[in-house]
């Protein structure tokens, strides 16, 4: 693991170390003379850094999204750290251990893929095992699957984390459709599995997590369609009528038109899909939310995704036990 | 079993039957003439009658919601029958089979009503399981929770639906929280038990669906944060806090100030009861509109609970497989 | 052409004709005895038919969207005229002349696709170029192409409707990169002949206008983003990034996610091309809106495209001049 | 009165004060040392406070919402005052005079709870004025109605603000009665008395207003229903149409689903009393507004309640004045 | 007053009568012979008439708007009264009250003009008051102000609806200002006076209650803005900032951009008014609502205006006294 | 030209310039001190100033939008220039020239008004030709139309920017009266040259963009529909129609009720001019956006007129072709 990490910054040190290159610019200070400044980061934060004499060198050769290797003082101005640089360089990959950039899932990524072509595996309907399985084996789309978090801020908002919600959609689908058993559960695990499937493309989240141009020109959902519809075409006898049944779920998941889809759930599953990944999006933005403190003591911090704040319950009904503790024993005394 | 039922009144025929008076009035004539016009109905359906002369005495003691014997021809008008009175009266209690007038869950209430309380005996939290266990002991309640419609058209608008619904939430809520482990499944099954409770007095069911004043005046969700309310006041020891989190989860389980909940969830549990309890009333109202025909093959009736219609999955799937037969039929030939 | 069309239907008539069959089915009389009931249209309007005896075997043969050979009465039944139906049978291919039962541009279709042919190979831009030519080539395409309305009640709701509607944006598409020279002319008339295409399939349009149920749950612009793609990918060395850009103008030229766009227009020509697509569709829509009389001598019937009715310009400032000849007159008297 | 406020802190100056902790927290330093971070007030406004070393015993017994006493030296920093501790404690309650700490409306509140309690007895209706006597007379009541704010920052934000705007109700349903005899006064009454009533327990606000936990998970309109419910439950005979008439008011006082209302009035006295409570709110926020002065001459600050800024109409009216007379003069020379 | 009023036409009859024309025109029977149709009305509602033979030199005399003398008799079709006409002619002007044709405000029209013009000498501000008494007192305005409707049918429908809503906001502001004493009294005058001043033009009430093809493009607040500005501009130095003011209240009156005002209320006294003036309306539009039977004893009729129905509060309350009436009968018993 | 733009000021120089005070007030230090402070700027930007001592004598003469002369020394404040005043005085009018202080269009604005009055001159229509000229030959219309910005931020917000939108206007009202023969030319071209009059006093501009009290009292619309009204009446013989017609596409113009328009096109010229209008307004919105850089290669800056930001088109394209020659370049080595 690298040090020092950006949180640790201390007021005065000087230090070494590697970080990724946010943004670069030269500006003129107020008397004129062009300086260097930089936003470097890393998995725990982001400090301001500014070299103010023979830069241009060095400068030449580093670009936004480069990691380099950095020398400087620390100290603080408007009272946060901010990096007076001395030298730097581009660093060499095998300096760079990308888990120190980016905040990662919990939980193995390998043992997820596992589960989920294991998932895969069990489905009854030849021609949805057949799609996903072939999806699913594509050595890029795994080797991308396996790193793509689930958005940029909302909710598994971390490496690893659209495996995360899709592995859980899996287990999700499974209840649910032995609760309803009008539910096709082929049909909800092939949503599920291929839901997002866009956003391995629509997302950049090699060295920190962002969209991509095409990202934001066509999103997930348009670029699944197409990616989905390719795979089927490859697959010899698919039928006509199943393919628009797996695109319609796909772009109906997001439920209303303000969401971006460009319908609306017209089939049973699609419906039930959507409130499934709404629910574990929302879960899991409740769970972000409370793992923050926003400095009260009942509540968690304030989660954009929902616009709300979340009791932290446990927290909440142990005061009155505490007081009822109190009180018993007052009672008793 | 009650006949004619309304539905089955053919052209020219002389019946004599029982109906519920749904609406009864004096209108007059395009001549002046006053006459009698009422609207009759079974679980079938309703149809309009009119009696012209000497209907002054019969009339004076029949109101909306009573049970009524009536001879009477059925005649066409404008297409649809009509019933021509002769004579009638209200019907005597023995004479009449609620059931013949209204539309019924198809599961057992009373099996149903045992399942409930099972889902409320196994609970581990000593003071939800002794209110929830108060409430649904209740003679009252548990006699009209036996016979409540969850709604007046939405979904579960039949006897036994309300009951239909709350059941089905509580298997859900524990499919949920195997899944979700931080969820609090006792609160969950509260909620499901207590989320409606207010629909008892909301709506009235007796021999039609529909809204009391009061439902009208003040809502289920007023009306059973109070009932739930005072239920746990007589429980004594029951913990402040923990009275707060109930009644926060009861009004804000419509999950949007739009559907009348004047909080917006803040509590995980709150959030995850309001996507099963939109979850399995969505799946009911799915099932309504497929069990419906509006004359196109491959699509159910419209739904206004929804707004839209649905696809016949099977239908649909099915014909491809009918012209892929064909084809391959014709492909050997 | 056909005779009789419905709108000539006069009482008491006995008539021989043919229609296309737009509802067919079996309903019970009040006395419950079976009868058949067919509503029956061609491009004048519709009128419903019934059948009392003996029409088991004629029924079986027929189903939606036939045309039949009919013989009946016309009775008046509710002011409006009714077909008591004698015989009937399917026609034969030979017999129908479609335009009798589809309202029709009424310009030329082949001259309006040659002139779009004209408007593509002139197009500067050698991609875009192949591009569409490549479609607007293809014989089924075009085939499609000359009959498709633009819509089924909106505006250009007729057969060639959809080729007016592009045809008139290429030349506005034109005029309006003049005006402003920052726009790329050939994106902008690449999104003119492309943006509908989905509308081809979306859409039926053999016998009456009506949607597909491919074309309900994945709607034209999902279909055609897939069909453009399919045919750039089969362009060797088409550029990626162009592909994209024609992709976004194509999902996001509703203009708005409540239209079913799923991605905002960001590029400038998207932005333009989503009004001049707007303003076209409006103009049409007013245009159809003042071609209805709706009782009012200034104004048009209620356009429920546009959700308001439109002035009579000219009628409205004659009145003025009438008022004002009569007064001048007046005057000189 | 206390010295020095905190508006009143000048650069350099050595204080010695007392003030209510709104934050409480330690910090790290850059450099990795920990320090005691608060933010101080009283009713004038609030001021950063550090302490840099040996605060641990210190600030082991003071917690948010304490008052202390302090010690310490004004700097500024970033152009504002801050306070740099020497030492501090827990005040004594005899050391706190709390009007010192919130702002108070200018009127007499206990001349005020007297006209309230005026209106009260003036009432007609026996059962109205027999529930509300009994509210308003009980002992904690009446306490926390002399200092509940209205609100925390739309309207009437001050101690005693909450009884301002309610005589201020009175006075207005009385004038609005005579205005529209159809009016039922008492009705109007007991709205005004009651419809805020939740309020005393949503809000907290014995040293700084804010809202209190179970203020948020329910609202005033749900506690003030439930505690309204119980009076009128101990009030032997006390209509139960009657009980739901004040409850519906109750509920449907914010006059619209997305202000927090359950239901819509639909009882006359409900939609006039909605109306009237709107109009004081906004009366209350036009002032307060007016009050503001953010550099503009003829405008006031912008009210993040009304959305928008109020003109000053004197100041506006007299330029025109101030112009005319300099025109006049101008014209006499 | 006329005989017969269309509500009380009887099958059978053979009547003479005089009726307004709302519509005329020559329609072709399904035998493809023409006949002639009009609706004619009166106060009490409308009745559709017919003509079968030889009506073309009658019928030429005749356009909408006119009012005729008919003989025909009235014939029962679909269960509704219609005119068989046997002869009619356009009626002579001695022949018509007007008061027969259109509902009426039940106060005195000209009472209430002097009662407004009372309130226009009592103001204080000498350039208001000359303002309102310019208009006030102009012939024309006059004689249209005692006539014109409030609205079409939201609200004060009825000849001298107008002027009884505007008598009615004066004592109203002058409650109001009391009240609130920084509120100008006679901006409130005048803003009661004058905001609804355009109406007079924007709606046609000679002999039924409509829109002028001027009122529906440019609406009464456009319209009174401008005749306002033009009556101050005729006043010799009303001063210019007073004449903005005045202009304000009056194009924000309606509050709300989505409900026509091209601004908000940004003056304290154009807010107050937007509320008096909304208040009024509903008031008048409750009044309505109520006065219309439905067929539901607690309810009133469902109020467009207000998006809901109302409660009958003595109906319901009464219910209660009679039950409990009964209740202690059986007590005593 | 003037020297130094507030671009320029660099940090320690002593400079003498002008001017224009944005802002002016007197505040007090936390030492309670009073000291001088101002905001001033020049069409580059705005910077602050302080004068601490014996500014008591020269800050009496100077306001608001005076141009100024200064002496001072500019320091560094929180990374911002700040002017540190010696001495100030009102600038003369000679000194100034007030291109220094406001953005301009780069077009000729003589020229382009020159175009304008070709094009009005170029009418067929006599009554709208006589209006347009009348009102554009005004010399103080002519000489604030030369300098009115069309708005203070969404688009062409500069000196000149008015004219240049509605001179842009005019020609594509032009080429579109070409594409839809059934629009009137004269009409659009009318509604081109004064849908926007109204700005000419609803913004200020001599030194600063903003708003005028009556603007913001106002708006633009109800503004001109007065002042063009007023233009009409004077024009003898003007066909009342005529004029309602050309109010009608004024208030109009911005097709929504949300955006200030109290009526909706219902016109056919008032609903294409405002889509004219409202593309005109956006490309320029367009073209602003992408002329500012955020940093993001391919991405113009946010547009908050727009809600988004833009693609750079030609760079995305750009870096495909870069790609491929080297690519191509890679595939011949």
């Amino acid at each position: 693991m690298k040090t020092p990490f950006v949180k640790d910054l201390a007021a005065e040190q000087v230090i070494t170390g590697f970080f990724l290159v946010h943004e670069k610019e030269i500006r003129n200070a107020n008397n004129g003379k062009p300086y260097l400044r930089m936003e470097l980061g890393d998995r725990s934060g982001t400090v301001e850094a500014r070299m103010w004499d023979q830069f241009d060198g060095m400068a030449k050769g580093v670009s936004r999204d480069d990691f380099v290797k950095v020398q400087g003082r620390v100290e603080i101005y408007r009272n946060r750290p901010q990096l007076l640089l001395m030298q730097f360089r581009v660093a060499r990959p095998e300096e760079i251990d990308l888990g120190d950039f980016l905040p990662h899932t919990k939980f193995d990524v390998e043992l997820m893929y596992r589960e989920l072509l294991g998932h895969a595996e069990g489905m009854q309907n030849p021609w949805l095992r057949q799609l996903v399985l072939k999806i699913l084996c594509d050595a890029e789309v795994a080797r991308r699957y396996k790193r793509a978090p689930a958005a940029k801020v909302m909710h598994h908002a971390y490496i690893g984390g659209l495996l995360e919600h899709v592995v859980g959609l899996c287990g999700l689908a499974k209840h649910i459709a032995v609760h309803y058993p009008e539910l096709d559960v082929d049909l909800l695990l092939t949503a599920a599995m291929l839901h997002d499937l866009g956003k391995l493309d629509e997302l950049c989240y090699e060295r920190a997590i962002g969209y991509t141009v095409e990202g934001q020109l066509l999103g997930h959902i348009v670029m699944e369609v197409e990616t989905v519809g390719q795979a089927i075409e490859g697959i010899v006898g698919f039928p006509q009528q199943l393919k628009t049944v797996v695109q319609h779920i796909l772009i109906s998941h997001h439920g209303e038109y303000e969401f971006g889809s460009p319908k609306l759930p017209m089939i049973r599953e699609a419906l039930a899909f959507h409130y499934l990944d709404d629910l574990d999006s929302k879960m899991a933005a409740v769970r972000a939310a409370l793992a923050m403190d926003a400095g009260e003591e009942e509540w968690s911090a304030f989660s954009g995704a929902l616009g709300r704040k979340f009791l932290r319950l446990e927290k909440y009904l142990a005061e009155e036990e505490k007081k009822a503790g109190t009180e018993s024993k007052a009672a008793k005394e």
